[in-house]
């Protein structure tokens, strides 16, 4: 591993060795407090996201090293013209390693491609957000000692939720996971996602009501429906509505069962809850910085371990094109002057996964 | 002490307790170097202020502190919809301490009642703004050796200075103090603080003349008046305009009297004083730095002493009511919809100690 | 040395002692890791500028100090209507050193009479910049070996461009140096600057073709049309396009020339070239940050063998005066209340080289 773009970069093996060392961090602080000394972490944030931002921040102090903070990047060179690519060129002869932020999908790759020191997309558009994942997985695996075997609610906005999508794709490689989605019709998980699931032998549900949901859970994932997905002002609230989940909710819900948000929420889960013995959206942000650390030291790790320049971020199995554009209004390739599409073996975009057309 | 939210939170000896500390670090800065080593604190900023921002981080490096700073965090989580309390429960995983600013009155108070690390308020609106006024004692302090039986003459706007009302609230409380009030009609004293100097045994007397008042001063105390307080501009600049600190007024102080400021001056003071050798308001910086230095120390040893998890701060002496709101349109209780409206035994808001009003 | 406003603030000695510190850094960084423990660096920036900020930022990291970043102090105090110089009487209080970009020419000289701690020019305007000609400095001193008896072609804007008119002050004092001007007409170097360099002993060309003037090169500095230069869109796309560095272009070149820029690019050299083994320009920020490193270094040994209070900053040769203005409209003398206008034996302002216009 050299950058991580996407948590499907990650072997399971590579998955769980993370959580292994997460948990060591957890135990022995102690032992990580200098190994990253007069090492730098950039945080670069195209934009906005101090939550996100403070978890890498926190997790690279706790292993000794320095940060250079860009909380918003979009307001300096970037509106000079300067292309991702030759950001990323400058930016590592200043860093060791960059944890990077972009609205556009695909970002993190593009930047992966330019950059000579190691990568984490710390989010792309509604593309990809791993280290969410692997918070996420964390949260999972301390409470049950397992990611298999498991019953996962997953409620709310399934047919746009990057974060959802994500622990989905995580979940289905290990063996015996049952996924209940919960969602209003207009926001089911796509019928290809589905179809995935079922091909990768998990068992999947699909229903609209909650209350009937919640008795069968062991994880209860919570998400916010985005309101910048919605033209429509009255689509959007109605939606957004239309699952809150309080005190009365979680009398349905089993007594080992965990309560799980991504955060930020904005009423999808009453702050009744927070007092709750089964509330964990908080602790999650705890795991996500420890699993940060986890990370970011096994890059650097590596990265050390191959002092010669490493190869860059290739992307596999794909093939450039001028005779095509990403349909995907945010897709990356729409945006930088600098990257031309690439195309996959089954004509998606290789940077966001869209469908490509024709310029023909 | 667990949290920082208004100077009266401090007892006389624990301000004394801070200033002995800020004397020593000035005197054995190696001493405390190290302090801090592997603690974090977060420079919250919901309103850009980079003075205080800098001076709070410039504190903790010189503990061997980390700082996770946000300049800016109303550009962040919070455009999201996120409440307070939702941010300070997950600044909490990251973070040992945090100095957040808002452009709220009363949100430090909401802040350190969600938050598990302790939480300093580096100014909340219009309402408290603690550390300028330890930073103020300190300088009186180091200058007279006392903060009792001086005469200050305090000059501009106050009617709504915070920076004023909260040393005035500080200085009350020690013997034989006399406060010479010089400000234009429009900006006195409100009549109820008066009564309550008067009450505490301090002398107070008012006047609108700057030069009569001068030759009494051991501390000439200059604010700025604030243009966003006046939506009549032409009463703005005459108000602001009204008094001028500038070297022919100085011949009117005694030679043992010093000039203080809490900065920025926009005309108050004129540029030739800065060499007289009586100005101290840039000294008053460096004496804010050492003092928030002093308190970052005794904050997080508190906390180290108790390393089971506190008790969050609690808010004496209210009750929760959703029958009244409170009637200052800048308080945090009109603003975030987390926070319920809590009385105190005077119908005052808890947060912000304007009158509230009934819903009914 | 106390502070470094222009490139012409160093001597040859001094620009040849920085460029050895440099080159010892890189050949052994572990002498410097510790040199400015317990010391802090703000990085004062007005207007963002992500590259050069962090170059500093991770400068100070490898010697072992602190960093108080300002990413966009714009939107801070000055708001409230403060004085570069009240802002640098502060800073001075919370910082050893300071690294400050401001948009008006002539701040960092009214910055560096009011610290009292170092202040580097991070670049003031269209004015100065001389950290960014002390990277460009290393980059042809590393290649060749020298400074002297070299071949420059400088492309692009050579009327309005800083970055080339500071490279150009620098070089001229070294023996032996050509200097090859490629541009447009209307963007051609000023006379009296041609006529200062024939002054000063080097050869200058001047041309509008790029080609004919590659294979003469040793250094093809090649510079970006500054768009907010123009007021006419159509005649900037014109000449923004009038050179563009490409892979058929460096056919003409010598295989011991050197490609630089200072970056950002738009276009004037193509994504093909940075393959080119001749390409120099991300190696030029790798040599920027070593040379802020010296100079960081550099600025604080000499605070440091003088503990008494240093004498601020003084402005040389010339003389206060409130019966002219400057002529230039973004000088920090038509905007900042404090500053005085100075002029010099020439009459030109002091702080920013324009004519100065009687206000009789």
């Amino acid at each position: 591993m050299r950058s991580l773009i996407d948590i499907s970069d990650l072997s399971v093996a590579e998955i769980d060795e993370l959580m292994r060392c997460a948990h060591d961090m957890i135990s022995h602080p102690e032992k990580y407090e200098g190994v990253a000394k007069n090492k730098i972490l950039s945080t670069l944030f195209y934009e906005p996201s101090t939550r996100t931002r403070l978890s890498f921040e926190a997790a690279m102090y706790h292993l000794g090293g320095h940060v250079l903070s860009v909380p918003s990047a979009a307001h300096s060179s970037a509106t000079k013209g300067e292309t991702i690519a030759d950001t990323l060129a400058v930016i590592s002869n200043y860093a060791d390693i960059v944890a990077m932020r972009h609205p556009q999908d695909g970002a993190a790759l593009v930047a992966a491609t330019a950059s000579r020191v190691p990568v984490i997309n710390a989010g792309d558009g509604g593309h990809f957000h791993p280290t969410q994942t692997l918070a996420d997985l964390l949260t999972i695996e301390r409470e049950f000692g397992r990611l298999s075997d498991l019953r996962i609610v997953a409620v709310g906005d399934l047919l746009y939720g990057r974060t959802v999508h994500s622990l989905l794709h995580a979940l289905m490689r290990y063996p015996g996971n049952t996924f209940i989605m919960v969602s209003p019709e207009e926001l089911r998980l796509p019928g290809d996602f589905v179809a995935r699931l079922r091909a990768a032998g998990s068992e999947v549900v699909e229903t609209t009501s909650l209350t009937q949901a919640l008795p069968q859970a062991d994880v209860i994932y919570m998400t916010r429906v985005q309101q910048e997905r919605f033209e429509d002002r009255e689509q959007y609230e109605r939606l957004n509505g239309a699952y809150e989940l309080n005190a009365q909710a979680m009398t349905h819900a089993s007594s080992t069962s965990i309560v799980m948000h991504p955060l930020p929420r904005v009423g999808e889960i009453a702050t009744e809850v927070d007092h709750d013995p089964r509330a964990r959206y908080f602790e999650q942000t705890y795991n996500g910085k420890m699993m940060r650390m986890a990370l970011i030291y096994s890059l650097l790790r590596d990265a050390h371990d191959h002092p010669q320049p490493l190869p860059r971020h290739e992307i596999a199995d794909s093939m450039l094109t001028d005779e095509y554009r990403c349909s995907n209004t945010r897709c990356v390739t729409n945006h930088d002057r600098d990257v031309v599409l690439r195309i996959t073996g089954q004509s998606l975009c290789a940077y966001c996964d869209y469908p490509v057309v024709s310029l023909r």
